[in-house]
């Protein structure tokens, strides 16, 4: 590489540094363990990542020995009934949380809905519920359910004038580790410091850091974490979602979705609802197993790999993406908009341009799938475990040619509407 | 057979009766399409449906095309956007739902609460909800979670007594259609009439009967309903719930769970919530598509099944279990708790008798599944798709040999835990 790809930025992308890196990669042997499609380079992990090879074999097994052999005898035999928990405590351990924390389910609307409530319930009297009003729509639009079912009102701020907003009526603050749009990674341990010290309660969204950085939850204190698994865990489409409840909490954790699953003795069939003392609290009704199966197999990549080693490589791979667009690209009108600092910043980059969707049709076209967020984004999302430094370097080339050629004016690559 | 099996009990079940009804069922051909091993009476589709020998393949093409090859293009090449709405109409079919109104989707207990906030939130003022006592758990856990929120008191009555706990201050009722314990069915059409007459808003649960029986919720005035999919419809583990908006409520209802799929215009990525104005308002977040898949797969084995044949021959088989157990089994103590007329019967059979739960240890132990539900209670879950007369009356043989044979006392079957 022309410069450390970890504390500085590369000044000059080339192919046999690119290649060059690839070399010593010390995650290259992960590649083997997804299938992608020959010559496509899929910066979209970071909506849905690629499929592990691992999940055929093991969707077969849930469907030909466990459903259609075992039936019904799975929930215990083949321990369908500990599958959210299990899961939980693997993807805990992505996260920062010991075991008993962490529990899969449901989705993220469904997650940021339970914890968001049962937050509000730990602060009665207090009158504000904070959020980005720049973060992802669902994050927004459950704190507004949230925050009408318990009277309170909505606050929209950016992450970054958050400190002049808290005080003794703040009673939750929801925000997103990484911004789905910028990619600016925000720091966790000093906004949950801040909002601890007004007495408020905190959540995090981790949809678009878990899986491609340690996050430290049990670290930073943080109070809850909801997230889904099928961006950077590599879950598959609709993987299931999870929920962090810290351990100090749990007694106290006053969910709404209280079905019958959560409920501390759930086959006595008792007629009124006593929570489970652990995190099974967090249970609902029957999990899509399937789809639960197919997560549980995904994360066997995870087992040996060091989510420091993904996160340097996360960065240098994103590190020569910046680099690439300055030197090549800022002539035909690409600004960065992901923040250049390391610890400011995701596992994906945004660059603004003049007709960004077209570009990035003319982009998929070329077998380089990134995606395209209104109004003038092109999003590259950075897999580590997948993409290789001369993939990276190839999709660059790629939207230069697109951009230096003006391919993207073709018709065929012409907005036909709103929805993308 | 020795009686007409729809309108009457058969007085002397036989196996030579059992094989003639066998030869003459018009949906002999549907065993076909099921996997199920050999040898194994399955008597537990109520609980855990059979797997339909489409969804494998379904499954393949799910992992290997959409997922692994077309990645997010799924999103719009594979019609995975549309699938809640698609799915949700398949329903609708079955339940006498017409397009438009039924939406799939998360489980059965999120469902509940979502139309029961949304039915609450249609009676302001009113200070009762009414609920099953001796209902499925989790309909009585949402229930109470449900009237916390909105300060109501819960009723909980048997359906039977309704009538005297109805006034004009009941805001909600919520009932299952079929009693997931004693198998009784309740008159939908009577109860939702006499619930509309003093103002209340009815939502019906018809997981034990949905895909077994026809349903008319257009027919009989219903608002709101929901359902599993994993019993009757074959869907698979956990395979997600649905929810049914009426068509004249949709423009009102008002539901808790603003996840961003329900939006009007979801990839404006809008900072503020506006339901779409069609049944689509029911989506939350990103569905488990794997699991949702896998059940649309499922239902094709619906699509050219008449449900009027299906009831017949549930009510058949059993009428066949019911007047086993009156001729061969009273003098062990059995008890038939389901109701014997055809028209308060859904598909399962419940007996009541002593040391049921070894029973069923002994009887799976010999090839028949079926489940217990404590304290006393034997339950036989009659699928008329891929169970024949032959091994209804080959289970009740099974049956009478483990109670004349005392082999249920053996050790091996002995309970070790209340959780069964």
């Amino acid at each position: 590489m022309s410069s450390d790809a970890i504390s500085g930025v590369p000044l000059s992308p080339s192919r046999a540094d690119a290649e060059y890196a690839d070399g010593i990669d010390p995650l290259g042997f992960a590649r083997r363990r997804f299938c992608l499609p020959d010559g496509l380079i899929y910066l979209d992990g970071n909506s849905l990542g690629a499929m592990p090879a691992a999940v055929p074999e093991a969707m077969t097994d849930a469907l030909t020995r466990q459903w259609s052999t075992d039936l019904i005898t799975s929930w215990n035999g083949n321990g369908w009934w500990e599958l959210p928990s299990k899961v939980g405590n693997r993807i805990g351990r992505l996260i920062g949380a010991a075991d008993g924390q962490v529990l899969c389910g449901d989705s993220t609307s469904v997650q940021l809905f339970q914890s968001l409530v049962a937050a509000c319930r730990m602060r009665p009297g207090r009158g504000t519920l904070i959020t980005d009003g720049s973060g992802f729509p669902t994050d927004q639009y459950i704190a507004e359910s949230v925050a009408r079912l318990f009277d309170l009102e909505v606050i929209r701020v950016h992450p970054s004038e958050l400190p002049k907003h808290l005080d003794d009526r703040t009673a939750v603050v929801s925000l997103s580790l990484v911004d789905y749009r910028t990619g600016e990674l925000f720091d966790a341990e000093a906004i949950t410091g801040a909002i601890h010290s007004v007495g408020a309660v905190m959540l995090w969204d981790l949809c678009h850091a878990a899986g491609a950085m340690p996050v430290s939850l049990d670290a930073i204190g943080a109070d809850f974490a909801v997230g889904c698994t099928y961006k950077y865990l590599n879950g598959g489409p609709g993987a299931p979602a999870y929920i962090y409840l810290a351990e100090r909490h749990l007694a106290g954790t006053d969910l709404p979705l209280t079905g019958w699953h959560g409920h501390r003795s759930p086959f006595e069939l008792d007629q009124h609802y006593r929570p489970a003392s652990s995190v099974e609290r967090a249970r609902i009704g029957t999990p899509p197993l399937l789809s639960m199966l197919a997560l549980d197999a995904a994360l066997d990549g995870f087992d040996d790999v060091s989510l420091y080693e993904v996160r340097t490589k996360s960065l240098a791979l994103t590190d020569e993406v910046i680099s690439y667009a300055d030197r090549f690209l800022a002539e035909f009108g690409v600004e960065v908009v992901t923040p250049r600092e390391h610890d400011r910043r995701g596992s994906h980059v945004s660059l603004r341009m003049p007709h960004a969707y077209e570009v990035c049709q003319a982009l998929i076209a070329r077998g380089v799938v990134g995606d395209f967020r209104a109004p003038d984004l092109l999003r590259l999302g950075i897999t580590p475990l997948y993409l290789s430094h001369t993939e990276v370097f190839e999709a660059m080339q790629a939207l230069h040619d697109v951009l230096a050629t003006g391919a993207y004016a073709d018709p065929a690559y012409a907005r036909r509407s709103a929805v993308t």
